[in-house]
């Protein structure tokens, strides 16, 4: 356990081996299915983990801002789809990002279009972004005639590419159970053709189709339906998908070290170092609770399964407070760590901005 | 509306007028109650804003991590309470940073008492953490005998000096009105002093009382029962404070300027770049619903006052998903600005690293 000894603040450990493994799988599997694999890098934000997707052939990548695509290009990326709606108050940035490698955008709207055929001097592929039923951002697919516009500003204008349709079905991250992400992805499959059938004709090359949850990428078996997918936090896991049964306990890749400074046994409550501005206050539901983690304890090999009953059940600036049932409490102590198994692996990446493996090696990443 | 014009990506905006006003407001309470006033930095977590309270005579100040402290501390503050539970993990800094300033300490339990008076070697300023009803950390108030063993152990050991009982008695912040605040407040006082009355014949000196929540310090009149005041939140208020009456809506010092970049009026919906990295995903209640921030529109001198009925209806990485009314729809529009005012105030200040003035300036905070 020696590198744990010198963790002395909430620390983001990572378990290479099994981050590795997690990327072998997903990279098969597009394989398999012959759909080309675009990782959304986003979970780890890191250069140097993104190298690891290299011996898979992968090249081309998926990011949330342009801040992320810009770090990715200068670690060697040089085709970034930017999985957000573009934003136009950065068309600066993102044209001198379009002169340097092949960027993808995001529009689901005709203002931005006609905004980016105005701005843009370097070519861009365009992605329209559609609904499929998350409610969060693109255009219904039950309304295909809106997207036309759409299509038409992109054919008049020198420096938009129309790729194709895209969309992230991310309601199977609510959807709780197995066979639940199988229907959405279903459903989302035929949504998305029927928006390419209505489309087919207007548009005058052919329209990929991308999607990109890690609930679906890792429980459907046949993939072959659409041209790319786009899945990010199947390279870590995290509790809600340990939970809701996309994998197994042992695939969870990352966890937070949390210096123990207060046990309360008679309320069956730990305190730890390790709060809102390290996990952020993201939760999952656990035994029908609120539920900001899991909890393990440290082993020598890296931290345990687990521990029924246990978890985060609030987060204060820089407390956690979690629930310890009374059977594991004499396993813990003042001035030990308990390992929090985030509910989301994605944001404690960018609170705690570097990782430390189990071998004791610092990766960093974008913010570090 | 010149300095909003070159804002690209969320923003976090101070209105330093107000933050000024809010700072006097407290520092004259204070002062008119006749307690010592030691505000706590988490909030802003600046050196620079740390400086607008040193006009009101405060030389003394409250953080919530080693590292603030040290921060603070290389800023030319020489009396800080760290007021999270001590973390054993990090004695040896602590050590270094009380041979430089004086430092207090949160002591719950023996173990922890016990491990400072071993590893110490300069002195510190020992709180005894009392839980008078928030149920997060501290010992129970109910329990004063369990008190006496850390009592014993200052009292034996050089280096700690047994100082006094301190409180924070979060659960203000749910209590959801006024008059519950006022309670809260009059039960934590009375039972503060129901423990001071029991420990004060075995301790050999007089101890202490120190509380200090935002709710409780804004709305209570008589502060007089106590030493100090910690409050820390009033500088910059936020919407949850405005929603319970706390303060006035004009009273909030700080906004998240984000990016517009979908609108979907069928679905009274709008989306900004402004998310969980940026703003925490941290919530309060808004109409029955949970809002993450309440949304104004630019203003030439800041922004608006909330638009009634608008909140930030959910948050995924970088995305804010915005619920606005039918009727202010017109007033915005994708590449324009919505200025979030999000639902508790300390969280953006560590997400979002520095603050941009409304005319203009940039300040840094310990994150910068």
């Amino acid at each position: 356990m020696s590198i744990f000894e010198s963790i002395d603040r909430p620390t983001l450990l990572l378990n290479e081996k099994q981050a590795r493994q997690n990327i072998a799988f997903m990279a098969e599997k597009a394989a398999q299915n012959g759909v080309r694999f675009r990782p959304h890098f986003k979970t780890h934000q890191s250069a140097e983990i993104g190298e690891w997707f290299r011996p898979y052939g992968v090249s081309e990548i998926t990011v949330s801002s342009v801040d992320m695509a810009e770090y990715f290009a200068d670690h060697g990326w040089n085709d970034i789809t930017i999985a957000f709606p573009v934003n136009l108050r950065q068309v600066q940035a993102i044209d001198a990002l379009a002169r340097r490698i092949r960027v993808g955008l995001l529009v689901e709207s005709t203002e931005s279009a006609a905004y980016l055929a105005r701005h843009l001097t370097a070519q861009a592929d365009v992605w329209i972004k559609i609904d499929v039923g998350a409610g969060r951002t693109g255009l219904p697919w039950q309304q295909p005639e809106k997207i036309l516009p759409i299509l038409q500003v992109c054919q008049s204008s020198h420096p938009l590419h129309l790729r194709g349709l895209l969309t992230h079905a991310g309601h199977t991250y609510g959807a709780g159970s197995v066979e639940r992400v199988r229907q959405i992805y279903a459903e989302t499959l035929q949504r998305l053709e029927s928006v390419h059938a209505y489309l087919s004709q207007a548009s005058r090359s052919p329209l990929e189709l991308s999607v990109g949850d890690t609930p679906a990428c890792t429980l459907v078996e046949d993939l072959r339906g659409v041209d790319e997918i786009r899945p990010g936090n199947f390279v870590f896991y995290d509790a809600e998908q340990t939970l809701w049964g996309t994998c197994r306990p042992d695939q969870m890749a990352t966890a937070v070290a949390c210096p123990v400074v207060a046990v309360h046994a008679e309320r069956e409550a730990v305190v730890v170092y390790g709060g809102a501005i390290h996990l952020n206050k993201d939760f999952t539901t656990y035994q029908g609770q609120r539920a900001y983690g899991l909890v393990a304890l440290p082993e020598a090999n890296g931290w345990s399964e687990p521990l029924e009953g246990a978890y985060v059940s609030s987060l204060s600036q820089e407390h956690g407070l979690v629930h310890v049932p009374e059977r594991w409490l004499d396993r813990i102590q003042i001035g030990g760590l308990l390992m929090i198994l985030p509910a989301h692996s994605c944001l404690p990446v960018t609170a705690l901005k570097s990782f430390l493996t189990l071998e004791g090696r610092r990766i960093d990443t974008l913010n570090s």
